[in-house]
C-alpha cells in the first residue's frame, strides 16, 4: 500500500459541532432568537447530497462545494424563515466559511502523522481545494497533498472521483486505501479497486444517529479510531 | 500576503545533480562508457521548454510532464547514439523517474518550514502531481498542497497557470508571492498580479551558467536563499 485517502466531513472533522458553533455566533450577532444552531446545521447539511447530485447526474457543470454550500445556506435560511432578513453578502460568505473552520476528531490529529510516516496521506473529499487547505492549516492536519472533487471535477461517489485521483497519484487503485466513516463511500471506492478502511463516527449526526454505526461489508480494515488504524496500515 | 508558491526545478531542487546521478547509474548498469552524465542531463533538459511549448501553443492537448520527459528521454538517447540499444521499457521508466528523486538545495529545506508557519506554501511547478508529491515525500519538503501545471492543465509561463491557481486557492493574486530563480517565471507571475521573489541559483546549469545570475526587474523580494527570504515574508 502506498497511499491512504480520507473522507473528511464526518471522518476527519466533526462538521456538526463546528458549523453549529459558527451558526450560533451568526445568530447572536444578528440578535436572532428561537433557532437551534444544531438544527440549523443539520438542515444545511441535508442539502449536501442533493446539491451534488445535480452535478453527478450531469444536469449542471461542476462547481466547487463552497458554491453549493452557499446556495444551500440561502435555502436553509428560507426554511428557518430568515430569508427576508437583509444579511450582507460578506456576512453570509463568512458564515459559509464555517465549513473551512471545522475541528478534527481528537484521534485524527494523533493518528495522521503516524500514517504519514509510511504512506502518502491526502483527503479525497467533496470539499473544494481552498476549503480543505484552509481547514488543514487551521487545524494542523499534515496532508501530503490536497486532493478531492475539485481537482478531478467529479463528486464522490461517482467512480471518476476515485479513478481520476488514482491516476493523478500514478498508483494502481489496489495500492490505495480509502478511509471513511461512511459505508457508501467505501462501497464506491471498493468498486473502483481501492482497499477500504472503516472508522465509525457514531456521533457525526449527533446523539441520536442511526446510520453508519457499524461496517456493512467486510472492509479490509476496521478500526475504532485513527490511532488504532495506524497500526495495521503502517505497522 | 497569504500564500507563497514556488517554482521547483532549479529553485527548490538541484535537478542537474540529481538527474546526472541517476543517468550515471543507468549508464553503468548498461555498461555504456564515453557518455558524460551531466552532458546527458543538460541535453535532456534542453527538450523541456520546447516540449511544453507544443501544449502552450495549443498544438497538443495537455499531457503531464512525466510523459513529456519520457519522450524527451527517447530523443536524448538518439542524440547520444543510444537509441538502437534495446532498453526495457521498465528501465527507461525508472530512469524517467529521476525527476521525482531530486534533492533540494540545502537552504530550501531549512527555510520552508519557517515560511509555512505564516503562509500557505505550495509548488507552482510544471512538474506533474505525482512527480512533485513523490519528490516531497522523499526529501521531506513540507508543502501544504501540491499545485502546478497538471492541476490547472496549463504550463507556465501561460497566464492560465498562475490565474487558475490563484482561483483554486480562492485568493486575489496580490495575496500570493511567486518564488523563483528565473526572471521569466517572475515576469509572467507579475503580469498576472502576483507579488514576486527572486532567489538566485547560480549553479543550476553547472559552473558556467550565464542566465538568471541576477534579478532583471525590481522584484518585490530579492534574497540570497530561502532562509534569507523567510525573514521578510513571515517576519
Amino acid at each position: 500500500m502506498r497511499a491512504a485517502l480520507f473522507d473528511v466531513f464526518g471522518t476527519v472533522v466533526d462538521w456538526r459541532s463546528g458549523v453549529s458553533r459558527d451558526v450560533a455566533v451568526f445568530l447572536a450577532r444578528h440578535s436572532i432568537g428561537g433557532v437551534d444552531p444544531e438544527a440549523f446545521a443539520d438542515a444545511w447539511r441535508r442539502h449536501y447530497s442533493p446539491s451534488m447530485e445535480e452535478v453527478r447526474a450531469g444536469r449542471r457543470p461542476f462547481v466547487p462545494l463552497d458554491r453549493l454550500h452557499f446556495e444551500s445556506l440561502q435555502a436553509t435560511l428560507s426554511e428557518f424563515d430568515l430569508a427576508r432578513r437583509d444579511f450582507a453578502d460578506a456576512d453570509l460568505q463568512e458564515l459559509n466559511r464555517a465549513w473551512h473552520r471545522l475541528d478534527p476528531w481528537p484521534d485524527a490529529v494523533a493518528g495522521l502523522p503516524r500514517m504519514k510516516s509510511g504512506l502518502i496521506i491526502a483527503p479525497l473529499s467533496n470539499g473544494n481545494l481552498s476549503l480543505l487547505l484552509n481547514m488543514a492549516k487551521r487545524a494542523s492536519i499534515p496532508w501530503d497533498a490536497i486532493l478531492g472533487a475539485e481537482v478531478v471535477a467529479a463528486y464522490k461517489p461517482a467512480p471518476e472521483a476515485y479513478l481520476r485521483t488514482a491516476s493523478l497519484l500514478d498508483l494502481p487503485p489496489g495500492e490505495i486505501v480509502m478511509v471513511a466513516a461512511h459505508n457508501g463511500d467505501l462501497a464506491a471506492a471498493r468498486a473502483c479497486g481501492f482497499r477500504t478502511a472503516f472508522v465509525p463516527r457514531p456521533t457525526e449526526h449527533g446523539p441520536s444517529q442511526t446510520t453508519d454505526l457499524k461496517p456493512e461489508q467486510d472492509w479490509d480494515f476496521i478500526a475504532s479510531d485513527f490511532e488504532a488504524l495506524a497500526q495495521p496500515l503502517v505497522g
